[in-house]
């Protein structure tokens, strides 16, 4: 009973106001990751039916600034599911409505885990990618995963085979 | 240059905290009516490419309370535009993602102004409904419009031909 | 046992900060529908001395914006009881301080219905009218009702014989 | 041109949320501290006419814990200027609603200098209290300003003849 | 089993954001009360090793404000233990860091009391003050101790014989 | 003119409230990612003297969460800068004051651009390391970098000298 990565899709609008910005008017950085975290809680909630924690989240980079009063568009969509976590895909866009001006800001991924009721983690369904975009993020999910076990020092880069791939070795 | 309702379409999905709850564990009507007005406004922007400001909220019945944890999902988008306002509708679902249990909240009507620079009224962009429930959506704006302006005192009974049809008169 | 309006006042006087505003400096509306779902809460509950929730909100109209650094007054008082739910009436003003100016923001009626520890909907004392005004809200009341009712689906223009008496016939 | 004490009367009701308690589903003193601050502030600038900025805050002592779910009910007046500066009195109230149980928090004194546009002191109105209570606030307020310009090392003890009398010196 | 006051010490900083702002562009005093309530209510409770709640707050004066886009210092530490209630001591710096400006805000005491699973004052442990200044808030804080009892009314001025002494009397 | 990382140092502590927490009352990823943002904003500030913007946030792995009324502290330091961007090292804990239980939550590590007053990058001073810790901080911080321009496109993996050596080719 594997499940469709379109199943577990949020979508969050946000408005920019004046307390979610830096002193040049732009969106910080931290107010947009809080919004990204209720997003993709909710995708992995949704694909689990579990309730779910934020286990980690991969580098993050910041490409073009969100203006005050600006729209934020953050879309959220489990892409593979591992036992009991889950990663899920985030892209998010800025839009300037008044200008009808639309820019991507970030893409990330942010890790769950599912709980059962004592809090423990639990089983969650497996991920069929369907479109070609779907199959392209399973696929390079497993590397994704390597990289964060090397990160928070669960694996030797040795056994990374997907990772050393990159490296073309 | 008529523009589609699909094309001021906002979804927007909020997750209820505990400041957003009353004793019973749920949402306030007063913090759900907050986000309408913030996805209805982006939505009255999206198509009127100018900035705006509500001018008005239609009766809202909160038919079923959204639980503490669960997800809002909003959705808005332009009605009809009548010289210088928009209509927005807005459609709001409670989800329980762990038992997957989606539940209508409830529906409203918000209705914008378009500004320009100086915040004085400006023209707004026609609507042209496509499909058949945007076609009722629009053919009713007038009626509820005629009800905003006899309750705001602007529009005799009498003169609300379109409203007295409901009455059967 | 039934209740005097000036029994259930609420005065509630807030402060419009930066993040209340929209980009031309003026209270957002959804916060200011926030401010008052409390105000009349808590007036619906002096007077029920029970637990209540937002059962409906009438056509609001919003006449003034109200500038930031600008003070809000919010007055709520119960107008009419029916069994279970409560009218309650709401009076906003805004004020600039500085230059003494006192404005009508707007002015609306929401409706609470009064909960027993269950949850479920429980009797709420009656009111007694006791100014000009008051009387005049308390009958006005019932028409209202009829309006949410139509609106609601809950009951058939044609029945809605006090709310007919507007249209004359 | 001396102005009244109810002149400046500011009245505010708030709602305990959640995120306002501590462990023990009380109030915290510092969310309380803030709201008092608003009130204090717009009942110093009603009396001014003039922005207001916080000078001193005098010991307050917090008697009965207020309770999530029960309403805060502040009152705030102006007991006396002294050319750019003037004293503000608040009285703090919990209320259960659902158990018609009123009892006092607390009682405090905030000082509050007017502002001219440049952001320089500004000489305010002087009060003419008309109420005993009025008059005993208005006495008080030379003896607590002693004791605020001992504390804050510009007076001398010895120097405050009114505050002195307390010792019975 | 006397504490050391560094064992108690709570060092927070914050960022002053728009909605913390009148609007001079200044913090405001309640946001800035609101701080060092939390940052001396963890101080507190690591003295004690309890859960604790504000009893008192003792005279503040606000000296020079603190700037949007500035950074806020809080230090807090425990002076002096009595019984059931805890002095913390909270220095306030803020800091312009782009231009290497730091400045002091304002100096206060808080008072807390610490309780036991049943919500009542519970024995916390004394203070063993070890540097010199913090002999000198050991030994000042029953002078200010005598003040908040006096102020309180719960104290004749004529018994507080170390607050009489900075009268000279 | 090289800068010592111990004088970009900035210490956070806040408090877990309510609406910090998921429903397993665990503090939420998104809400510390936001502290941490404006935590590791000030540090960056603190060494550049200019105003910051976040460029991007390494790979964040939650290790233990931290319960609601814990104390969340934060430690941030620049451990190296490059031109316009300086990597800051964030350290967390959670604290349970009441049982002294303290325990690291997670480690990150983000990078901020300095800005001239047209919001256009600025040369920052380079960081001179003091510590062990430090010197190791510093060396790592060629590797990182090299692995963000690698997953921002930025770089091709072969090129990543430093990064590869943890491959070990």
């Amino acid at each position: 009973m594997a499940k469709n990565p379109a199943d577990s899709l949020i979508v969050m609008t946000e408005l920019v106001l004046p307390n979610d910005t830096n002193t040049f008017g732009n969106l910080m950085g931290g107010r947009l990751m809080y919004w990204m975290d209720i997003a993709a809680a909710l995708s992995a909630q949704k694909h689990a039916t579990l309730p779910v924690v934020t286990a980690s989240v991969d580098n993050i980079s910041f490409e073009n600034p969100i203006k005050l009063g600006n729209a934020v568009h953050i879309e959220a969509k489990v892409t593979r599911a591992f036992h009991t976590s889950m990663e899920v895909h985030l892209m998010v866009h800025g839009e300037d409505l008044v200008n009808r001006y639309r820019y991507k800001s970030n893409e990330a991924y942010y890790t769950f885990v599912g709980l059962d009721p004592h809090g423990k983690p639990a089983a969650v369904p497996s991920i069929e990618p369907v479109t070609d975009l779907e199959k392209s993020l399973f696929d390079g999910a497993l590397r994704r995963r390597q990289l964060r076990l090397i990160l928070g020092g669960k694996m030797k880069p040795n056994d990374a085979i997907e990772l050393k791939a990159i490296f073309g070795i």
